[in-house]
């Protein structure tokens, strides 16, 4: 990977560049802050023409490693006014990174906004018309061009409410079989991706001639120990089995799944959509279904799955806790069908299902329609793709939402909606959320992992915790390794410089891996200190200050000033 | 002036205290900056519980000094999310201050919000219930009021959009005939005194036993002298007949008029809406229509009118440049029938006329209705009234509209709509509305009184000129006085010094009343410090940077960092 493609969306030019000694260590979110810090003018409207959207593999891309097909989108986010990195696995990412592109930047924005697609091949970079593929839903858009460019490429692409520039639009990928819709989420990146104008992007690796590893033999090896030290961790096997959600027991034990619109921790029914019943249904109804699916080549977690319907027909891939968290309990929606089939909408629409997930709690809360209503709830999401007034009430994400629907109860963080982890119940999230630059995002920096070793409710070593928790999730979102490997580390933190070396030659220790990671974390503040965005700005939401939460009846407690001396905690060089 | 009464809208409870010593050297824009800093958390919702509604008659507002009868309301808004000072005339201000409260403090929040109005006498401070005017119209809202309460009362009060928390929401108080509806209008305040459940407020000073001056006759002279200075002004001249709009040739002549949203700075039909047309209509049509009315009890520039419908019926009182700028050519609207029209249903929704006309002129480039569709305009502004889905958005002022409806072209800064002065004809407006804490406010410190002497179009000493005006409107802010007696202190700043010396016996020369205006803009700076709004969140909007505005061409360049040199300039001790 030592090439940078930029794509001016405007006069339609691209300039292909060799990448500086500089630039060659850089890889997924590092390199998007290093770029955005040094191309995008901080203030700059989110979806004006100095943003830009930045696709970058991460360091390992281009390696067997397990699970180094995730990749990272980046630029100033329309929901949060800072910098946004958010990764993704499926096929694309690796795809570039066989192309040797380091980065795929789109910049400016085009005179007249025409829908195009962006063709990258070993041989081109070109962008071309696509009238036909105007508005048309996130499936419907991969159909028509696995159609046209065949069986092998990876295809990038956005849905309505990207076009639509909404604040809570996605980056959607394939997966390697066309099961899964994997989503780039959170922070509205697709809405940056309409601005310049650009449909989908298919990526075609066809003629690429990957450079190969410095040492191939050694890079091997290492990935062998550590897909070995994954398969042997317990938490691996659950996840094959029950996704993401084989977390929901322990979440509503510890009482931090957001139940309706955020005023309760346990939900009645969690039971019925908890990651068992999940693998129950799939096996009971089989057809489409099924679990233990990569969303990359070779990965070994194998998180994902096809949920189906009660035919056996697919209803939505992959059915995941965050989604189902915000668009079941949250909105007091019980039922695992109603809730696949409300995640398949946010899917097709191309909209963050965390964010809508908490819109529509809002949205009930506000009594537009009733909690528990998943019909009101899919016409919500429908609207949101039609662009009517409500549905772009919406589309902006819960913080619009919220103010334009006159509700004070708006859970979110620096302008972006609190995921799957109530801060009350989990107080390191709380920490994550606001000190991180990317607001609101568990994958950030979980406090979940922690909850056994640091008290949840407690405020003690949550900011010392947050501040390892953050480096971990900086380091992974830069090699475009998955957060669910972070487990071998813990053992044999060496694992990264092996890799490191074998794919670059490198000798780092693990010590110069963790500055990497702080390096991330500053390079992201400095950013958002120039576009005067602030922790204060956006806080912990009041209720959650006030309100105590069921059933553990706490409070968020930490005081920002507690929170931000995060920056002046030292770690050890450890994991 | 030495009682602060506050008033729990959640218990009922009414408190009544004494000033202290240092609190008596406060008043109006002063003390509302104080208090915020000292009793409103920073990072509060603006529409929560923590958040205070402050009403402060100026230092003079119970002298007879002309004008002294503006009065402010403050706290912290819901539209820029920092420290928000707005005045106004009317009555209700000099009874305030007659009654000897220093401040009027509405706290808390009610469980339920239920439609109460605040009865203040100098017997009693209460709170009674006031279903009946539930969602009424402003003007109703007086009228039943008066009917109810006599004659002699000042009246406060908010309209629909109020009551709904629409971050554009202005407080609207009564002048001596009930012909005006005069508004605190910027900021949203309105949104804070509905999010407290007070639909009114009712002052009765018909007991008041105001506190003698120190030295009556020293100030009756020095109001003397000063309404004669004011006088012999020619501008008050053409203010009693013009009214504010006496500007508006010469708004047109520099290209800064705001012209279809933003997007020129002169418009074909300003000779039909310009002051001389007002008077003109005024005198032809005759019936309700009048011009020279005061706005408060004694004011000697009476720049207020009631501007008649063909019939000679009131249209609207009074018809203001600013409005007439944001509804009128920014919307491509050139009858003055129409914009009176449109200005009426503005005061009887209760919103801010600046803010709504911005906002009808983006939604106008949405294509939500054709530019210059009057009707259609006036359709958008009922529907902020009822509460549609399209008029919430609408409610919530340009930002979050512009948001909404995918307009990038978003005349805003700091989440507030610029006023009728485009900054890259103007640029010293610019700097105003970048560094003050009230965002894009002329009345913060407005260049246009400095066009002659300060290249408009240059940047040049813009950041020394903005300082001067900024200390100079804190400082009126401060007194009760309006900002169009201006002009005398020019001559005998040491005005402030009679009139202070006068009412209180304090021995201030006019280096320490600039302190006074020094101090404000420190005090406003430091809360919305706290409170993380920034000057580069919301800066100069990004088109105006790059997009030349017709006839002049120029664009805003005065770079973020000169204009950030405005805090470590040193002002001379003079007007």
């Amino acid at each position: 990977m030592n090439s940078i493609i930029r794509v001016n969306t405007r006069s339609g030019k691209v300039e292909k560049s060799q990448v500086s000694a500089e630039e060659m260590r850089w890889g997924g979110r590092l390199l998007i802050s290093k770029f955005l810090l040094r191309e995008v003018p901080p203030t700059c409207d989110p979806l004006g023409r100095f943003n830009k959207l930045i696709i970058a593999p991460g360091l390992l891309g281009d390696t067997p490693v397990t699970t180094a097909g995730k990749f990272s989108f980046g630029g100033k986010s329309p929901l949060t006014h800072g910098v946004k990195e958010s990764d993704v696995g499926g096929e694309a990412g690796a795809k570039i990174a066989r192309l040797g592109i380091k980065a795929l930047v789109l910049e400016d924005t085009p005179e007249t906004l025409k829908t195009r697609i962006l063709m990258v091949s070993a041989k081109e970079t070109r962008l071309t018309d696509a009238p036909e593929l105007k508005h048309k839903m996130v499936s419907e858009t991969f159909q028509i061009l696995r159609e046209r460019f065949g069986p092998s490429v990876g295809i990038i692409c956005i849905g309505p409410a990207g076009e639509m520039m909404m604040a809570s639009a996605c980056i959607a990928v394939t997966d390697a079989h066309d099961a899964l819709v994997r989503a780039a989420a959170r922070g509205g990146l697709g809405a940056v991706m309409g601005s310049k104008g650009i449909k989908a992007v298919v990526i075609d690796d066809l003629e690429a001639k990957p450079s190969p590893p410095f040492d191939a033999k050694l890079l091997q090896e290492a990935n062998k120990e550590f897909a070995q030290m994954l398969l042997s961790d317990p938490k691996i096997g659950n996840r094959q089995r029950f996704g993401t959600s084989a977390i929901m027991m322990v979440a509503n034990e510890l009482g931090l799944l957001p139940t309706r619109n955020f005023s309760a921790g346990q939900f009645e029914k969690v039971e019925e959509i908890s990651g068992e019943t999940i693998a129950e249904k799939i096996d009971e109804r089989k057809g489409e279904g099924k679990y233990g699916m990569p969303c990359t080549r070779g990965c070994v977690v194998r998180c994902s799955n096809v949920f189906p319907d009660p035919s056996g027909k697919k209803a939505v891939g992959t059915l995941q806790y965050e989604n189902i968290a915000l668009l079941g309990p949250n909105c007091d929606i019980g039922s695992l069908d109603e809730i696949a089939a409300l995640n398949n909408l946010c899917n097709q629409v191309g909209v963050d299902a965390i964010e809508t997930g908490a819109t529509i709690g809002v949205a009930m809360e506000a009594k537009v329609i009733p909690f528990g209503d998943a019909e009101g709830a899919k016409d919500l999401i429908r609207q949101i793709g039609q662009g009517t007034y409500l549905g772009r009430i919406l589309g902006q994400g819960v913080v619009v939402t919220g103010k334009v629907l006159g509700i004070r109860r708006i859970p979110a963080v620096k302008g972006q909606a609190i995921p799957g982890y109530d801060p009350r119940a989990l107080k390191g999230n709380g920490v994550t959320y606001v000190t991180s630059a990317m607001g609101a995002d568990h994958t950030a920096g979980n406090a979940f992992e922690t909850a056994k070793s640091v008290n949840p409710l407690g405020i003690e070593n949550q900011v010392e915790s947050s501040k390892k928790l953050q480096v971990r999730a900086a380091i992974l979102d830069t090699m475009g390794l998955c957060l669910f490997v972070r487990t071998p580390f813990g053992s044999k933190p060496e694992l990264f410089s092996l890799f490191l070396k074998g794919r670059y030659g490198w000798d780092l220790t693990y010590a110069d891996v963790q500055k990497i990671g702080l390096d991330v974390l500053e390079t992201e503040r400095e950013f958002n200190r120039r576009a005067g965005v602030s922790e204060e700005f956006y806080g912990i939401p009041e209720f959650m200050r006030e309100e105590p939460l069921p059933p553990k009846n706490s409070v968020y407690d930490i005081p920002l000033e507690e929170m931000q001396r995060i920056w002046s905690v030292k770690l050890p060089a450890s994991w």
